[in-house]
């Protein structure tokens, strides 16, 4: 997730939209073939390096300024000023935020399934187990020890549907130059979009500049998955306690030691989990913050945007991940339920609780 | 919408729970149809005074366990014990704020649909006004005046098809007793709360006490409409500087005046719209926190939820009914329009900003 | 608390503003004695009915309008124009906020005291008793059980400490007019502000309208209670679960029971004060995001900030008053502890614990 | 800033606690001087790999596991024993992230010094300068120039003082073992702390691993501080919009420049500053939600705190560099501000703005 997100991949994305651009143009006879070829080379030869780049981004406010400054120096000529003609900063930033939106998905939507799937196993096989249930931190009545898990998997199952239609929604291409209106691009902004659509994988779109709500949904998504991640980091935190036992995160070598106690198995899976639960409503809510940006393009509210999502990406990754290993490698300890179900005094009755498990189940198969 | 929410509202709701528990469970045989009869009248005729009962909740920690008494104070033998027979507070609460969250919604879509109308109108009769473009609150290139319009009208359009079909996915029955097992329900709970929520205007659902992602889902939509309303309000705020003057609110009586200064006429809708928008996200955000709850309930996320909740519907509708009126009756200046673009210098080339609009606004009748 | 910012209290406070205006008009010659006596006495016998006013206010903006206006009304000639004189609502509305914030915050500093001192008494009580200590949810080493009483303590101590001189610096008198100048005070400005200060036991300030870091640190110093408040309250819910024991929050009558198991006591005491601990950062962001108001009066970020402190502050009273009797009347269970500690079978070195709250408490006390 | 959070920086802290705990227990007689010569020695000479220790630290949930370990190895007998003897993982991290804490509050407070000292300048130069004063984004009444500007440096010189306060009350050593009790020290932990304390720069404390309240207020601090810059950049980003044009940013080589519009300067300093305003209130607002840790160390809470505090440090520092040098060399504009005034047609009587001016600027010498 971090090699998706970094300088490298940055500038990598930013020359294939110029590349495209530049192609795309061509295709519609904005700009000559030649002068297509002679910039998508430029894209793939010219050297950029990260750290020099950086500086310079930083002083500008955005990357776009050095590096197209840096392809036109690699040009002459009609080339030079045929590079991200009609294209602004921002149609740079967004559309690669946007393409790395859809790699990051990818790998969340990974692992959340990987959970999803060991979850709907271990439901199913714990869906006639009886425990107790809990209710505000206290003893309560009996349950299948496999319904609270399938309550973890269908809220990871929903977030990630979730993500992933907010995604395919919102994740498009971003192309309207300086004031959004296609000014420079000869009355084909339409069909130039078309092509670098679908070069970039991404869908085409209208320019969006200034309405932000594609990336508050995704934000706001992602943060409602890593939330369902930290409902069972919770839960199997909560389990794990000394006391009750009932389950626990498989031993990995390295993790979870402790630096002054060999004896401790500490849920470092959760521990990670539950951080990113922490740590996403914050983000999320800065998304929202911005959306009321000023006019054609925000001031503060837009450049807050692409650290934030990326944050909230990482987060969602890392907690996925962890939770994955954990799903697929949880210790369940059946003597331990029976115990504390015994000791709770409050009877066997399960009710239909094999049955919503199976529903539960089936309604995500369906 | 502050009556939906009010406590009047709350106890009605809750008592019609209790009703439609009843006929349910004698539908199914559960209990017989004289106990159902007795029990749905002394919902209808047992007067609970709000006052008292809300000094009993907030002790009790729930609404349901005082309610639940008087209806069994009001009956005798069996019907007295058939009440609220096999469900928890947590049924009733959940499904009260779901029934409320679905009246809410339609408040709130409607003063959506009313911008979204009267923007529609607008951005399409200045699809081809050259005005100032602004980026980072500097003029820029020239735009359409209706461009900016359109891109406040899909935001709202976009935010309001987010917002009603989460609550179509999320705003369900809640129905699972004390520990969400439906133990008390002879086996027939799919067929008993598939008759409730029919009856109720809700859609069926296993239970989904703990899993709270509905809740999420419904609340941040909810902040995310807040701010595409903020996108507008801001927008014309800065149109609305004296020294701009592009646009302004409609003038009402007894609004926008000042106790100081009786020459100024005040953005009031804007204010209303913005000071939701800046509240919003931090709502929206603890409905992300409360997530990871504990086991089959939490202690103190669930119970943050109906505030939280209800607070961002009040927000929604007030700042979508501001702007509603302010939208039908915006007042577009054409010769400050001309004026600033005058003295902007920057020529009057709107590129393809009339297409654009035209598309924005075909995009949401298809 | 509800008292405190309810309609009423706000608009008696309102109209002690106009009273303390007009006297201390009177006194630096600014207005004559006779007018100031006209004024105050409307003041006094002026009927103000909370439901008009509440909706003129929504209209207006403010509250201030429509109250001058009924003043002025009650009122003729030159008295009529003498109400209100110089001033501006947002003085009003401020400078009212400021009296609840002072008096809200006796309520909430009479609480947490109350927590102190009983927990700096169990914290002696229970200074080399020697517990589980617990560290990411697994048996760690032991503490004295006292240990982390004297922890809770301690920071429910900072955090009143840092409540208190936050508001001892920032409850001030706003006076400064239409855009903060104090124009139409003749010069007297200072003076009259120090007289209404006086008055309104409030700290004499310079005109602060749009420099809002006292609402922000007061409110950030409000989430910092509550999430100390917190502390206690997780760990208590904690040591509360029925396979641990060590302690539990007393018996109320009416509290804690469930509508569905008669033999729970749930720990309702600690579900208040978690649930504030979850809404409480929302709140404060809110307040955070708001400090970047425009130049002379900011547009929706002021509007947000009254709603969001007084919520602030009532969570702050319920999570208080909750856990003030709670820790009052805290049951611990010697033996449980006991057992605990031999059942973890990590020793009962319990190290420097009884040294450490000794000084925990003798640091308060100094 | 980058540079005290990296992760050299990190390391060398790390085995500065780790050289300073030896030298302590050796002047307390709880190791020979001998074991803490060689320890120091191992300190200073074993060779860390950041890339390494990154990959296991991520694995094992905490720096200091590793660390130890490389110590560990690189000594031998006895030596290898004694290193972080009695101290955990959280001593250490908690500690070095106070180190961290104090050096880039030191870069932060230099920053805003300038702001401060550059602005009071600029207020009394202008603290009779009529200008329009502004509320709700409308013209109000006359204002003097300088009276804005020293609202915005009487915002940053209080956040100012209060950081300074908070660190100073904050900034603490961490030191207690695994379970805070100090079990490890023979009874020196008083001792030792001290003199860690005095060699790390920090202040002595006892243990409060928990008690996370100093850091909540240190990262609430920051956000205000934050807020208190983007007031400053929320104005003089509206006052250097083209038709007020009343203020703008210094020019600088290489920023504010648009890759679309050679004409253009935008506000480049005012956009990284309310770029930070937007994003410090959801990070202040994780370390609130953080508070209600677990026991003797929390879980996912804990692990939270050190990249969200470092993120505000980062932001602040940013925000401070920027709006420094935007305030060292601010252009004001006396014809735009007259002509402003002029049209506005509100008169040119600013009241006691003068006074104001010279209380608000004196107060912070005096």
């Amino acid at each position: 997730m971090l090699a998706i997100f970094d300088d490298d991949a940055t500038i990598a994305h930013a020359l294939a939209f110029e590349g495209a651009l530049a192609r795309a143009q061509a295709a519609e006879g904005v700009i000559s073939e030649e002068l297509a070829v002679a910039i998508v080379d430029a894209c793939i030869t010219t050297a950029i390096s990260c750290a020099e780049l950086a500086g310079e981004s930083a002083l500008a406010g955005t990357l776009a300024i050095p590096l197209v400054a840096r392809l036109r120096a690699a040009l002459t000529g009609d080339a030079s000023k045929a590079v991200h003609k009609g294209a602004t900063s921002q149609d740079v930033a967004d559309t690669v935020l946007m393409m790395q939106t859809r790699a990051a998905t990818e790998l969340v939507l990974t692992d959340l399934g990987r959970i999803v799937d060991a979850l709907g196993r271990l439901a199913l096989r714990h869906a006639e187990t009886p425990a107790v249930g809990r209710t505000l931190l206290q003893d309560a009545l009996p349950v299948a020890f496999g319904l609270r898990i399938a309550h973890w998997m269908v809220g990871m199952a929903d977030a990630a549907q979730r993500l992933r239609r907010d995604v395919e929604d919102h994740a498009r291409i971003q192309l309207g130059g300086a004031a959004g209106t296609r000014a420079g691009f000869d009355g084909a902004g339409p069909a130039i979009a078309l092509h670098m659509a679908n070069e970039l994988g991404l869908a085409v779109s209208e320019p969006w500049h200034a309405r932000r709500i594609g990336i508050a949904a995704i934000g706001t998504s992602l943060a409602i998955a890593i939330g369902a991640i930290g409902k069972m980091a919770r839960d199997l935190a909560l389990l794990s306690q000394n006391t009750v036992g009932e389950a626990r995160e498989p031993a990995v070598a390295g993790r979870g030691g402790s630096s002054a106690m060999a004896h401790k198995r500490n849920p470092t899976g959760c521990q990670i989990a539950l951080s990113a639960a922490l740590r996403a409503p914050g983000l999320a809510a800065t998304l929202l913050v911005g959306l009321p940006q000023e006019e054609e393009r925000g001031l503060g509210g837009w450049q807050a945007e692409g650290p934030v999502l990326a944050d909230l990406f990482l987060l969602a990754a890392g907690a996925a991940e962890a939770m994955a290993s954990v799903a697929e490698g949880l210790e369940i300890d059946d003597d331990a339920i029976a115990r504390n179900l015994r000791d709770a005094n409050i009877g066997t009755d399960i009710g239909e609780s094999a049955t919503i498990v199976a529903a539960l189940v089936s309604n995500l198969q369906g």
